[in-house]
């Protein structure tokens, strides 16, 4: 089944202990696309300016992304230009200039409206919730923010989060949003607005999956060499909804190798600077890696 | 077969935002021994002062600990004083009274030279180095360390290590000691050292198992109420290494299991303060936690 992401496309520049980029293609739905097209068709909603390079668009077409969607407008493209130290789990951003993206007022096109399946990447938690009322009955709605909408918007979050299946955070935005340092704790707080489904990233760490009362611990991939953590947590959501719209059956167990899928796209994009790791990955990489993710958890049962 | 355990036996004062507790029963080797002690036979070796209550001694014998090797010597007891922030995983140490402890220099009675399994905690590695000259042949030998160690005698710790089959750390201590950030290249370069089997613990984030070219990850409990996180990496340990002297054979596939059961004592272990949850924790609920680690980790394979 196909995914509708609304989100942003971004030009980034980054700098970490390994080297640097300027320039580079960004954004949280271009990650999000990119990592979800290796499971199923992806159609792109979201707003770029007059100086975005066609190469980038072709890059989205050849990986199947439906881009039509893309809206183009005066003015200069979302650019972030951020670095990072050798905690690669904070990045510090540098400048922010939002440009194109503070008109972005997401209009769906009438052909993406029936789509099963729907991401709402991080943005302003009211425009996440007009493209809800935008589409029409969807299967399933996953939806990611940020602390600054979790500080600024905490009402509009929570009426979002009363239509939403699934909801995606980091550790630290999760304790924040439910003011509650236990993680446990704060997962069930935010259960109880409304997502059957949190996941909470943790970065190097992995990800803690709620569901109902079961929960689920993933790891991340242990990496020899982590170049750019930018847009881990957007291929992560691109892998795990990729592969539930693919099966389109979302019950907990299809959830937990969804999550795995997650973390192996997620795991593949830190090992190199903007999408480049993403321009030679193969679906055959993609399972040997799942499969290294088996073995690097596995323990036997005790009788 | 039995477990020879060095390390530190002490009392405690620990404040969380959950409560406080004062001069309670403390020590590497006491949460060692007491977490071992579900598994096999436990001898101690440490050193206690004068006002050494007799009722921790007893404790510890109630568990089936061995502490003939428990020398009372004139003087106080070692004391550590300490405080955590919500964010448990840091001990903020108020003040350290070493006492008796500064005079320790472990005499391993004969009966406990032949001990198969031999546990170093976290004392000078000089010391350590000495209780492995007093020892004959052990099949097994693991060790722990501090930051104070790798900063103050990185050498001699160099030195235990190429004796030592088996190395539990602090990932802060691992990248310290590794002088590198990215933990798999600093666990290559820590398993040069001479250990076959490095285990990197992470606090609420689990563990990290490094033999050979393989690796584990193991998650932590995610509890909904933790009070104390005081001994959790000793708890950790003494479930790890109980549960290899109990079946005696320390293949990769029971190292494994062994770091799950060390895993699920360090949970039991911070759900109250000092060693109060060991008090009424019984082998049961052992075996069930580690069925709940299980379900936590489980993912289906795909074909």
């Amino acid at each position: 089944m196909g995914i509708l992401v609304v989100g942003s496309v971004a030009l980034d520049s980054v700098e970490t202990p390994f080297g640097k980029a300027d320039n580079v293609l960004g954004g949280s739905a271009t990650y999000f696309s990119t990592a979800a097209s290796y499971f199923t068709d992806v159609s792109l909603v979201a707003v770029i300016g007059e100086d975005f390079p066609d190469e980038h668009i072709n890059f989205l077409k050849e990986k199947g992304v439906d881009t039509n969607g893309l809206q183009k407008i005066a003015g200069k493209t979302f650019r972030w230009q951020g670095r990072y130290e050798y905690d690669l789990n904070e990045a510090h951003t540098i400048a922010t200039h939002l440009n194109v993206f503070k008109k972005f007022k997401p209009h769906i096109p009438a052909v993406y409206t029936k789509s099963p399946y729907v991401f709402l990447a991080n943005i302003d938690p009211e425009i996440q919730l007009n493209v809800l009322e935008q589409v029409k009955k969807p299967k399933f709605v996953a939806c990611d923010t940020m602390n600054f909408w979790i500080e600024g918007k905490p009402d509009a979050l929570k009426g979002l989060l009363s239509k939403v299946d699934l909801f995606v955070l980091n550790e630290g935005e999760a304790r924040e949003f439910a003011k509650e340092p236990n993680l446990v704790k704060a997962a069930k707080k935010i259960l109880a607005y409304g997502p059957k489904t949190v996941i909470i990233k943790r970065g190097e760490y992995g990800a803690l999956m709620f569901n109902g009362g079961s929960i689920f611990s993933a790891p991340a991939y242990p990496l020899e060499s982590v170049f750019d953590p930018t847009g881990a947590g957007d291929s992560f959501a691109g892998g795990l909804i990729g592969y539930l719209a693919n099966i389109d059956n979302t019950n907990e167990s299809n959830i937990r190798q969804a999550i795995i899928f997650g973390s192996v796209m997620a795991s593949f994009n830190v090992e190199d600077f903007s999408l480049n790791r993403m321009r030679t990955l193969t679906l055959k990489e993609i399972y040997d890696r799942y499969r290294k993710f088996k073995q690097l958890t596995h323990f036997e049962d005790i009788s």
